[in-house]
């Protein structure tokens, strides 16, 4: 870490918001935001604001029956004009885009990477992050905001007699934060501005232990080496902590309160 | 609407929600409630909650221009799980069901119907009702909460020199409300619980002046007489007073403070 | 009545085809048109032409199977060439419009509104109108015409011993037709050439008893007052009574055998 | 011709329908069924009822534009209840099927060959051939009536000054039938009885020459030689020669008025 | 054969690869090209190469289980630079094009003549045909080479006991070859620089018997009589003779073992 | 590397194929593969094969277009019977998978990450990697294998004058492989039996200077932590130095001629 802390005691670091380069943007997370779901979470990261929410099914889809093992499915989207240009509807131009599969493939596997697929028995949880709003970061601030959301489906789960034990069902914490090589230099939580300018960018999904559960670093517009890598990795992992505090808070709190962080205080 | 007041008088009327009859739920509407769009505007009727966004493209698809005349056009989805049950997404179905389509072609003909489109140009606006939670009235909320996010396109598109007179476009207001009948009782604002329960079921679209731009009526489960329609138009027409004085309230706010009624002050 | 009657008498209401405000086109029903199906009509409203056949089907759509109650379900479409300008096949371009859907989901509703679910048993009629030649009103004649369709198919279905009682399975007559304010005066039975330039365009379909299943009333154009309203429901109730007096002769008729009036009788 | 001679001399050959070996179904042919297209032609051959149109547009799909030649191509499609189960819309099921598409593509090459794209110019010609109703043979009704059609639609276009010549455009006539080996004996026009019976299926489209455009023989339930396939060719000659006549005479023939052959005159 | 030997020996035909009308191109076909199919062949036919695989399922599809029968169906495909200009990807466009389905079902037809569906079972064979190389004669090689991977797959199904007798099930040999009028000139297997000038252009599979299972002509550029379609039948038998020769051989080969002719030895 | 040499020292790791951990299958690179491409390359690692193309268009995508910028953009797909159980064409479902998509898009990104955009000019070129034969790391070859594809087009390109300098336009090499944790091992290059039992999987895709383009790694059925990442690194960094010298070999190859390594002389 010494050298992002060097270029911040340098004062060269200036980011549009006035963030320090390992300063995550404030966080926003409210449980329960709407009604009908088993787990719905509002997370706010900056500008960004997604609802995840998480739908429990007694069943699983076909190809998994009669396994004796549950099953975690993520979809993601954005809302048409969760970004400052309207994007057409997914539904009206009749198909996926690959951007969208890409993202609920991660938000799925990161999820399942933290599922006792046992203890949660042939069941189903489908988790729906749509985006309300886009300012950059939307899979990393889906797979937080979903992991809340899946805790909730989880607890109430077993409070409905479908599962035994929701705390065997889920083996542990995951959150995820973007990270970025702007203009050479590594930074924390990317907003739209700066995640355009990125040189190299990187999604990184972790345990509540630290360790890693997905890595996505692409670098079309400048390779990056080993030793930026490890700087990423570390910024990343400072993130997640954080975001991992404010999980936990939002599960103690009552629903519809909000929970938040400036980003500022770790 | 003298039926409706003796059975109030009569106290007969119970609705589940408590209300009146004649009464409409609670209704909050909150302007620029997301940032990028011309327009931004959250509408909450009872447990109904609909984000409805308006977004100015200066110019036309292609089977309008050079007509010299705008365009207005509007798409309505709902979340997934804006439902007590989980609905699959119509991107991953691959199409756009048919009672998707059929309230965002009622909700783009009643703005239109307010909308001078010579005095919009050769622009067009792109409105989008998304719903985030669902508990009827989806359709009349969206055409509600559309004409203000309308109302706030237009003057921004006026602001920015894309039309020379925000007034002069928008002729007029344009509310919805739904009324049905239950139990051989018409009633104002059905909720999901009564709405599945309605033998007749009627959305009414109305300007500022009282008249009627759309009305929607129908009667699968059992015909309706002339009297009936009577009393329904009666019903829609004093709720949907109430919801245009909201929404012209709703436009002198500032942008994110929230405009409400009780449902019971009219 | 008064209001047209004196427009008439005024002479002052030209239409294009030289009837009054207040008459039908001719109509010409001929049922058995072809042979396969359980119903067949072929109707003729002036220059629309639709061919309305009925399904039946001795077994449910999944969603519905052991309820103990039938369905009934519509599809409408146009030929390319029905219309003055050929319109591209739904199944080349690989989605249903929106316009169709609507139209289809009309049709359905008006029907199921007359019949008996639990009388038709675990039985599905498929009702299909495919336009041939398009005049307006192609909707309300495709309601009228399957009318004749459904009861026909539900006496093939008692006839094959699939349900007890046609009879008791159609608990009543529908038929439909289209009203519209055209230079600030109602009319009824639009075609084409007054359909695109009304104001107020409504669709009504009603009982055997003059009761509504159906109102549809759109104002994109210019909106309508309470009083307009009962003019139109005047004029639509006058036609739906006409066209019922056919539907039941079409039935006493001989298969094959055309039934028509000149739209002047009533 | 010999071997089928000797059949019908022996008697021998018993058709459903009480037909020689070689002889057409009844055919009944009536130009201007329809008003909108610029031709528009109901033949009827036996049970199958085929409404086939011709759409002129001054203009062509851009891959063909600027080459100085016209355009001629054709759509085919069955009525969901043309037969006698009911067959699911290919616009609901979003794709048109394997036959239909091959047999729009026999349509469309069977009219190009006898058309002359210099002469046609820069203008496009759409042949629709929907199917009413079904009973065997509807590929070849459809070649046969589509044939007037067209040739409606090229004197249409000359006298709209679309194209100079109508006659230089049309080079030839084209016609077919199907043919079909049952039982180990060759026949002439099968209808759909025979038709599901058949060892060897063949159809047949000629010129007015008595020359081969298209020749689709397929013996998936046994192969043919090369004697049976004489036998099949002079059947189809026999019968394109009564239908070409027909044809003939029905472009001599009023619009609205039938023109029909037994099938037993030749 | 006069005609062409007489051709041949005046020395007159001059086609650009130098081979006589007569002579097919050189033939290459190698058993077991990949691995994971129960039949698996490359077969090159002049410039184009196709990957024919046959994979054996023992369950049928849902319209054919409990029939008793068998079912064999076969799709065929295009890498996208298979050709000199790419082609988009029809996964890519969502369907499937009307050209590949023709192509798929004659195919599946051509293979369909030569099972006994009985001695299949209730088992299905499906074939890939997926062209690497395209140089004319795609679908004909495809039938050619596929029936070699549906013969290995059928042993396959006897070693694994799937069906009783590999031979039983199979009822004869099939291979198929282009044929076409060049310049006014008959012409055996035609390349994609032949093809393109081709007036009439014929795809003849046949059996081992010599006997027809499928003949399809197109004249679309110039119909042809009766005369020429006998010497394009010559030519056709004639090559089949060949390629059917090959076949036997590389089934007697050892897998991996490529099998060929110069086209010239016949 | 100590660790995986200790490993091997230890003898303790039996890699199905008898492969060290850090040791890469047989690769066999054969250019030219195809005629039709501006670049056409077989790639075969171990089991996996690939025909890799790259299409040179002097033309660019529409909203690409009077950028001054070339554009590079990859579809990865693989044949239905490349696996050993018959995966359904995307062309028959209608719709691209997301799988299919998320590698079609790394596969872009990696190339994209090597060109020079303002040296490739307007022009673009469409890489196509087509999976004939799928034994895990069909992605990694895939990258590898399209890499010299694309040198070879650009140097098509430079030949005939649409571009002035292949070589600025290709700023490095690139090459990828896939690395993973197997019962607590990393290993380099996992063929399917082994990829599937893979608890951490990881694709790396590498510049000639030993830099990262992408790191994609996945532990949905483990998280992995910093020191298991660095051997991962370690053991992609070997074998991407292999595959890259036999890219220079391949490129200096005749066409047509095989070039390749055991996977055991590094």
């Amino acid at each position: 870490m010494a050298a992002i802390a060097d270029m911040i005691a340098q004062g060269t670091v200036v980011r549009p918001d006035g963030r320090a380069a390992d300063q995550l943007r404030p966080v926003r997370i409210t449980r329960g935001w709407t009604q009908a779901p088993e787990g719905s979470v509002l997370i706010e990261c900056g500008g960004t604001r997604v609802l995840c929410t998480a739908s429990f099914t007694p069943s699983l889809p076909r190809w998994r029956k009669e396994s004796g093992l549950g099953w975690v499915t993520a979809e993601y989207a954005m809302l048409p004009r969760a970004t400052s240009e309207r994007t057409a509807r997914e539904s009206v131009r009749g198909k996926v885009g690959g951007r969208t599969q890409e993202i609920s493939r991660l938000i799925g596997r990161c999820l399942r990477g933290v599922v006792n697929m046992k203890a949660l028995g042939e069941n189903q949880i489908q988790i729906d992050c749509d985006v309300l709003q886009a300012d950059g970061g939307t899979r990393t601030a889906s797979v937080t905001g979903a992991w809340i959301a899946l805790a909730d489906a989880l607890k109430w789960a077993e409070r409905h007699k479908h599962i035994k034990n929701a705390e065997r069902a889920l083996t542990g914490q995951v959150s995820a934060v973007s990270v970025g090589v702007i203009d050479g230099r590594p930074m924390l939580d990317l907003p739209y501005v700066e995640d355009s300018r990125a040189m190299t960018d990187m999604n990184v999904a972790m345990t509540g232990e630290g360790d890693f559960i997905e890595i996505q670093g692409t670098a079309e517009h400048r390779p990056f080496n080993r030793q930026e890598l490890g700087t990423l990795l570390d910024l990343a992992t400072k993130g997640n902590k954080t975001l991992q505090t404010l999980q936990r808070r939002a599960l103690e709190a009552e629903p519809g309160q909000m929970v938040g962080s400036t980003g500022a205080e770790a």
